[in-house]
């Protein structure tokens, strides 16, 4: 078997190893009941233990307050780009959208189509490099809700700062930043998360809502979209994600052990530190984005001539370095160092930078 | 290591232990990569490899003609029942649908919020014990599809015959006997199947659609719901559930490696006689479904005294025989036999369930 690599992908992302190997042991023969947990009824006790657990510690991790549910959902964010307004905009309604980026204008043109949009406020003043402060957003005075994206993953700017929007439930696609750090669900009306970046596997969602929030969707909602269904039914209407859940859950167990979300931004605060001091003092490399707005999970840079990518991501999947390339919108590079990217992996790419630098600069 | 237990299971349900080995082999490292499946971009070569290899077998195995999609969706077959009329249904148009059970029935409750739905045929006179005929059924002339569930999960019973539509588009949930022997794709307009009977873990749903039914989707179909979005994406709008899609892709190999459908079906069909050949010779336990109507994959059973119910199961459990309780909502027991369940588990049933009567007679 070969060494596991040090991996920098967007998402799907890297899992903590530990995890992995408890998933394996565990793979053809969970706890001695002679099934794998891929091979259970979602009803019985078995699995219903998994899923219950993976809910509490998730609760323990963020503090997540009674009165919000916790969902876990399929589909992705993306999904949630239509099920946001079909369960909270009201026909006719108006929704208040913060444009900073790709994934926040995906999330604009999808509720476009359910209801009035009001862009409150953008980061294309900027060029996508800084985050609008709230002085200079124009919110509704109905609006049904305020959406806003915590971290645009491509882009790789992230807010450090909670929008204040008085009574108007806040509603946060904290897909590529939930559970890097310690956040105040309390402020919020809704968080929403795709696994596949700091949770788990794809192929499964955490929704957490507050309660007043369920039972406002509109009459030709999806009953599989409907928030209220999900969690009158504990999130198993219908067959869940099972594994998806449970390596999830592995993960949220995981992060117990690591001494919780408040270890984690520690720890997170040294990483991200470490690889923008680097590129800032380097002659190579550049980050674009306005400091205080730098993401902490996606770490997008330059090199200073195009034409050095290419031998840069060989030397770096030559070294086990891998998924560094940009995305294609953008281009360039980006190390995603999400919660299971451990120092020594950014240590060992900013080794890499350096020797190359030495090379090519 | 405990034994694997023999896992009757209605879904999520047994998997092959070949195909978990081979998962588990390759959990933290696949094929040298340095990373687990559910660790890749999903836009990686190695993810699309796998992706497009999961399709192409499936089409082997089905002999799915060129002119139909293949899509992997999320939200299970119950996602289905809006999305059908979403993608299908014009406004004020009509579908036909027939009812043979629970799952036909939810099939037209969520469909009814849609559109006019014309109950063409229903088993209610049967008492769900026999599929009605096609001669008792009144199509509508003008329906945008027929819709019909090819196997009844919780009552056991399965069409053993293709209703005869003619140009009108035949849809049908095959989520619990897809690929338990031969079918003729080209007699319908789409078929679909949730994974976590005979394809794989739950979170994932085949879709097999014809092309020309494909944009017709109504203006305020969920972009993620629309048929023709996931096809122009090759089912990567957005990120897949890549590791369920990965299972099913090892469940395809291992069908084609067992000599394919048509070698399933014929271990399908003895394994299947064999319990109710056992089930109509016996005094203690009875099967209720019409002979020529009995699933193949899901074999509903009663004990002719209900009292002997839980020492039945509490023996079954001692002997490593799992899950054979019935479902909720018509009591009794129900032995789901998958392709992954093989003769050596209808053998060690069969002998337990001869032994009880013994007893217990």
């Amino acid at each position: 078997m070969s060494k596991r690599a040090y991996n920098f992908c967007a998402g799907p992302a890297a899992l903590p190893e530990a995890v992995l190997q408890r998933a394996q042991g565990e793979l053809l023969d969970w706890h001695g009941k002679g099934l794998s947990v891929m091979e259970m009824s979602h009803r019985s006790d078995e699995f219903v233990s998994i899923a219950t657990k993976a809910e509490q510690d998730l609760r323990d991790l963020l503090g997540i307050p009674s009165h919000y549910k916790v969902l876990f959902l399929q589909g992705g964010a993306s999904q949630q780009f239509a099920q946001i307004p079909l369960n909270l905009l009201p026909e006719g309604g108006t929704a208040d959208y913060i444009d900073t980026g790709i994934w926040g204008q995906k999330a604009i043109e999808e509720a476009s189509r359910y209801g009035n949009v009001n862009v409150a406020g953008t980061a294309k003043p900027y060029d996508y490099f800084a985050i609008p402060g709230q002085n200079e957003w124009k919110l509704s005075a109905d609006a049904a809700y305020v959406h806003y994206v915590a971290n645009e993953t491509i882009g790789g700017l992230e807010f450090d700062w909670v929008p204040q929007v008085g009574d108007v439930p806040l509603v946060c696609d904290m897909s590529s930043d939930i559970l890097s750090r310690p956040i105040d669900v309390s402020k919020y009306g809704m968080i929403y998360a795709g696994a596949q970046k700091n949770i788990g596997p794809s192929g499964i969602l955490v929704n957490i809502v507050r309660e007043d929030l369920l039972g406002r969707a509109r009459s030709l909602c999806p009953t599989m979209l409907n928030y209220k269904v999900a969690a009158d039914n504990g999130s198993m209407y219908n067959t869940p994600p099972a594994f998806a859940w449970y390596l999830s859950g592995l993960v949220f167990e995981w992060l117990k052990e690591q001494g919780g979300v408040a270890a984690m931004g520690k720890l997170n605060e040294v990483k991200k530190r470490t690889l923008y001091d680097f590129i800032d003092a380097s002659g190579l490399y550049s980050n674009p984005i306005n400091v205080p707005d730098r993401s902490w999970m996606n770490v997008p840079f330059r090199l200073a001539d195009d034409r050095l990518d290419k031998p840069f991501l060989a030397g770096a999947d030559a070294r086990g370095l891998l998924n560094l390339k940009g995305h294609r919108s953008v281009g360039g590079m980006r190390a995603s160092i999400y919660n299971a990217v451990d120092i020594h992996a950014i240590n060992a790419l900013v080794a890499y930078m350096a020797e190359f630098e030495k090379e090519h600069g």
